[in-house]
């Protein structure tokens, strides 16, 4: 398996950075809401960007997967809970859930094992 | 707003109940894979019921998002974790999901009156 | 359960009207196209609705299911054959799935009393 | 044909003012966002408001279409353009689209019958 | 167009191989879920793999593609049911499904191809 | 980043071609609906390609994305057209929609590159 997940997630990283330059006011209105959406309150950071990375199986988006995996494992999500957010997009996405999730797990392995190195 | 949100919830338990009679063994499997799924290990339950809400939102399925609320609320979910988890819904699926995510916040209020009466 | 699903496939076929004067070259297409895709061949007709109403299920669309379950019907799909269909959409759709397959079985339980009254 | 497309649209309306109070910071981006994305630039409001609408139709929205078919009518849109922006929505997402698609014409000859009374 | 249709279905099986590992009673599950839903009864294997074919070609997911063409070729599917899988799911998925539903025929082609060698 | 967007597109123009000789039938109603959904009326060719273009970004269609956006460039459409595009699709798509958008103009920008040169 050779997909580059940790370039994948640095595409999207690239791709925001574009859009802000292309659509400021947009972009701005948009990083506002991801401040408030990803921040620790009622529930913490990590579930909330788990929780974003179940919507990104489920709505098969593969850029999601990696970006949002990342962003789990920097706010300290283990193994079980990536492989837990992945059965559950699985209940709620079937197969292509599948799909989409072994991509995360795979994802994850290999930022994880960078992490260490 | 008249959507009785208890009814649709009650909709989906009895499609459910609908289907294990016309296709026992296909949902013997996606009962099992809902049990794993749900239960809690790694991450709770109310946080998996709040990720299955959270994906019913960004799916555009109004019967998962009343299901998954009553599910949440009997896990101990907040008014506030769910909003939240709206927020998070929002973020990664813009529009659709305001429309959605207001049903969840309407099935909480609907709900939660209901078990306080 | 108090849903129509006759009338709802009522619904869908005089949208199809409506969008018939509204654009009419457009839908001339979609209409070949319709023709085209749905007319028995190596596959015969009655698998392709119910291809047509899995898909319905899949991507959540409540009128493409009243309106596929009945030309299903009419082509002689047996209530079995359309819980097999909802099992194989459950399969690659999860939770979601349920919701909108459990429709399929209530419309069809609906349009064959009527047919049968 | 008995659906109310105001009230839906109202309800729409109504709920993004629920998570106005709900999640206050999380949709005070989402309404810079809002506002950003659809003032008129290179591209005028209305044209703005037939894509929201086209997008609604394509993701299965439909309070989305009762919402965004409101605000073109607001901006100008007459019947035709908003009866090529469906046909170019099923161009894009076939059957389904035909669905949401038709209650798009729908809703533009219910609001625009209001407007005139 | 150097797209190996054979290792992108190979990738699924081997992330379905992963979640087994890492999420094991939620697969099992999964797996009752999906020979149930794929077993010959009142719908035969091929069509049902073929139905899976039309799901994943309208849900967007290019490694459903890949895995269930492989699938329908298995169970005796021929290009001409194939082809009619793709034309029934271009006309309930438009423009998307004619670039997921080329990519059937592509995977079809060269697994077919491979088979023969 | 090193995706090939021409490719892309051209690829998809393949698949039609493709697909055209699989199942002539349909896709001669298929083009039939794409010709009357893209021609000029009360809206322009370009405003539609942007349309089709905020779809596939709003569906996650790469395939769409490449062959939309270069159809508009083609009509016409500016960097700033497609730029606020993008804005409105990430209105009413969220987190997914910058991902793909932000490959709307990566494509724009490598296409019209290539246009000059």
């Amino acid at each position: 398996m050779s997909t580059d997940f940790v370039r994948r997630a640095d595409e999207v990283t690239e791709g925001v950075g574009l859009l802000r330059q292309a659509a400021p006011e947009a972009m701005k209105g948009f990083a506002a809401l991801g401040v408030a959406a990803t921040t620790s309150r009622a529930l913490d950071a990590k579930t909330k960007e788990l929780m974003a990375l179940a919507i990104g199986i489920a709505v098969h988006c593969d850029g999601c997967v990696a970006y949002h995996t990342r962003a789990a494992l920097k706010h300290g999500a283990t193994r079980e809970e990536v492989a837990e957010t992945v059965a559950l997009a699985l209940y709620m996405g079937g197969g292509p859930a599948a799909v989409y999730g072994a991509d995360a797990l795979r994802a994850y392995d290999q930022m994880s094992r960078d992490a260490r190195a």
